[in-house]
């Protein structure tokens, strides 16, 4: 049984965003991306051929003798997919939030790769700046794991699965719900005969002012002031909104009781 | 009565956020700042030393013959001092999203230069960017404000207040409510002993995204890849934060309507 592990060898068990941004930002590293599995065949031989991987959609002919499993697969197919893997002593890690380390118990060297950030296809992200959280079956494993990804990112973070979750919920919020008030406001100028893309600059500033200034004192807007008339109006604007009106009363009465009872 | 009018001197109205970067970005286009009003001495004097103009808190004593009069003071207060000012042959502007160009009646030229972006003490803003609306009480006075606008930015559009107050709206929801969202997710991993820095690299990136990518598109997460078990066990955890729950099952039930109906 080794207790130092090197991680060279890779082996990518998926082939969506996740395991494609991975998978690259590994190979950038210097690790040696050597095969590539998909249930389907072209979507694994895509990303295989960015390393000149080998690709395969059989899981019998998964390696196993590689240094790391990259398990990026959906939450809820991980379980199935682990369990369809043939045995390894190699490192097996899954990427997911929400999702305990028990469910690769069959793998005696096992851990989370979590990076806690949003990935689409042909957008490159700046992996150095992206938090890694990871937890790990053993101490030698998570070594192995921070050594990698320190390799990748200079944030990284050791975390169970409670805080692991939670940090996935908070995420839920500033990155999905947030992008839904933005499709929410993209849609409502549209129908007005306005350019959306007039929200940009607004956006971005936005999202460049947390950066420097916690959002709790950045507050602004009609709720923050209490400035009711200006409310009132706009929910005249929205009577027939129901979606946008919803959202737009419960986050104004947030507002309001948070800076004003 | 003058037609063409050439805008130089300009008397601001006004001494918050506003005030103080629409000034400093007239000064920079080389316009000349001659006086700044507060009913606060010490506001107007701060503002008004950065561009060695005058300051004063009397209306009595606010210039009469400047070309361009800024009124930079909170919704509320528009009409207010509007009567309170002495009367001129400048051009008078106010800068709100929600306010008619009627509260400006007293003057001959009037109209509204409403910068469409978020302003804070101690932070610069790129002007170039940002999209100023347009109102005027006739052509000439257009045209003037179109030439100042386009001198500060390289986005100017003209829009009456219905169209005003709708991308003021989507303001709100992109900017104030955002930022409530940024808020509820720091105070949720600092409740929980996680670094509410570990956030801003999510942020950065939905940000940027949408600025390449419309949202609609882009949209993730568990609502909209349907997945009910991360849903319910966020729901768990959060099950006695009331805000955030709130916020949670109707952003998650909005973007499952969307998507999966």
């Amino acid at each position: 049984m080794h207790h130092h592990f090197h991680i060279h060898s890779v082996v990518v068990i998926g082939s969506g965003n996740v395991a494609g941004h991975l998978a690259k930002a590994m190979h950038d590293a210097g690790l040696d991306i050597v095969q590539v599995f998909s249930p389907h065949i072209g979507h694994a031989r895509s990303l295989a051929d960015r390393f000149r991987a080998e690709a395969t959609n059989d899981y019998s002919k998964i390696k196993t003798d590689a240094d790391f499993y990259l398990l990026a697969v959906p939450d809820g197919e991980i379980a199935h997919v682990a369990a369809r893997m043939p045995e390894t002593e190699g490192m097996v890690c899954h990427t997911s939030g929400s999702t305990s380390l028990q469910v690769l118990e069959k793998f005696p060297y096992r851990g989370v790769f979590y990076p806690f950030q949003t990935f689409s296809r042909n957008r490159a992200v700046d992996i150095s700046a992206v938090p890694f959280c990871l937890e790990a079956s053993d101490p030698y494993v998570l070594k192995a794991l921070q050594y990698l990804a320190g390799k990748l990112s200079g944030s990284v973070h050791v975390m169970g699965l409670k805080q692991r979750e939670k940090l996935h919920l908070a995420g839920v919020l500033v990155n999905n719900f947030t992008n839904h008030l933005y499709a929410l406001g993209a849609a409502f100028l549209e129908e007005n005969h306005l350019d959306a893309g007039l929200l940009l600059p607004l956006i971005k500033e936005t999202a460049a002012k947390v950066c420097e200034l916690p959002a709790d004192e950045v507050q602004t807007g009609p709720a923050r002031r209490d400035d009711m008339a200006t409310i009132e109006g706009h929910l005249r604007i929205l009577k027939n909104k129901n979606d946008l009106k919803e959202i737009y009363q419960i986050f104004s009465q947030q507002i309001l009781k948070k800076y004003h009872e």
